[in-house]
């Protein structure tokens, strides 16, 4: 028997393997991942050295990994996985506001927040506010709806990057809009950022030569019974790498103006002394799916 | 611009963000590994929730890992991935000894024991001797050939997994070949035995409703100067799950017969009480190719 042979071979038998799977979604997704694999290892056909660096690459990143960090996460994400897994998902729900990916930060629980509040009051930074409306979409408010926002500091780093600099839940707030659908929140302006370099990632990447940055963001999970959970970010316009995101997380869609304010009067309606910024972001939430 | 090409433009995104590796190697692995993981993804359209469990199985794969443990090489061969690899290298060399996976518990380095010695002194079971010779492809001799062999208990567990039982090194040995490429040691018939299945692999099995079972089975690693490693086993013909094995790792030519010895004569030739159990296994190594 050839090499080949055998290797189709050995492919069959192992979808096979899981012909006896309750789960029929589960048997549909571990055949497809064989037949992956197997044409993926068949067309690089790795010497066992590549093999085992492939293991410990593996094992390396799952170790990384700890309360605070999310190296899987991340390396799916330089892979461009997560946002091929949010792409395909936001195709459901084509009229709704574009989805982006989650990333590894969403870690620890947002602190609730009155509207208005600080987001960032442990963080130095141009003072910024940003504002919306939250709608189905025919455009009905959608009162009460759950806003959980997170971002990082004018350096870079979330909070769970900087114990001892940030205390956890500075750059973070959980809102729940007013009944017209409305939200508001003080912040600083988020500065670009690496994804952290110091582990198996960090080395994929200086080996492959590529940047470590996310260009400027604020993410967004918004939520209300009744809604399919949105996740996504809002982009700072005009921040460095707004064209070469590590994580391949850019829409145009999700690209927003952080303008200049004078207006006092206006500083005075959001609590905050002139000049500031101002950006704004209404949300479109889809109907939950009957399932 | 429809979900579909959004998620074709970003899977070239990705692979044009390693157009700048040094390496090409490592280039064409990871161009390779982004449009089959892509590949998968868009077969499988998984949910969020499915991402995320994904992320979890790898990352506790991962977590899993201990310096006696290797749980991600556990993965790899129930996917029949080790195995594939391995079918793939030994094309390279038909005409050498069929090489079959290496499994996670080479863990630690196997005591020298001169030929003849007893492998696994502190295992009770079936006395048995393996004797065999080392030759090249083209039947000379190997003189000095390194045999480095590793087995489970009458129990089906290492010594790794027993720490209290079995000291490390029982069920282990490095064997230097005489200078007619003979070698030939004491050790007890190891059992067929189940992979862990207290992991993330393990969980797979139950869901998938796969038993987790090798038949019974002695490793080799081989290697001389100037010769390329061969990585195998020898399986006790008639073993339970020779037809069945967990990890694909069974091949025709590495099944062999443990027959039972009365001969009280042969039985003191190998420093050993009839009846005992022999088992030849004559390797063949192919040249180390040049590069």
């Amino acid at each position: 028997m050839t090499s080949d042979l055998r290797g189709r071979e050995l492919t069959e038998q192992v979808v096979r393997s899981f012909a006896e799977t309750p789960d029929p979604r589960l048997r549909q997704v571990l055949e497809s991942l064989a037949r992956h694999l197997h044409a993926f290892v068949n067309e690089v056909s790795p010497t066992i050295e590549e093999w085992e660096a492939g293991i410990d690459f593996l094992t390396r990143t799952g170790q990384t990994c700890t309360d605070v960090r999310q190296e899987f996460i991340l390396f799916s994400d330089v892979l461009g996985v997560s946002m091929l897994v949010e792409t395909i998902n936001d195709a459901e729900t084509p009229d709704a506001t574009d989805s982006t990916v989650l990333g590894p930060f969403h870690m620890v629980e947002s602190p609730a927040r009155a509207l208005g509040d600080d987001v960032s009051p442990q963080s130095r930074g141009e003072t910024t506010v940003v504002r919306g409306r939250v709608v189905d979409t025919t455009g009905r408010p959608v009162p009460g709806a759950v806003i959980d926002v997170w971002q990082a500091n004018a350096e870079g780093f979330y909070d769970v990057q900087q114990s001892g600099v940030q205390e956890v839940g500075n750059g973070r707030g959980l809102f729940r809009a007013d009944e017209e659908g409305r939200f508001w929140f003080r912040t600083i302006i988020p500065a670009h950022y690496p994804i952290p370099t110091d582990g198996p990632v960090g080395e994929l990447l200086v080996a492959t030569r590529r940047h470590p940055y996310r260009p400027a963001h604020i993410h967004f999970i918004v939520d209300a019974p009744g809604y399919r959970e949105l996740t996504t970010h809002i982009f700072v316009a005009g921040s460095e790498y707004i064209d070469s995101d590590a994580v391949f997380a850019v829409k145009d869609s999700l690209v927003k103006s952080f303008e200049p304010v004078d207006s006092a009067e206006l500083a005075a309606d959001f609590g905050v002394t002139a000049p500031f910024r101002l950006a704004g972001f209404d949300i479109v939430l889809h109907t939950e799916s009957e399932d």
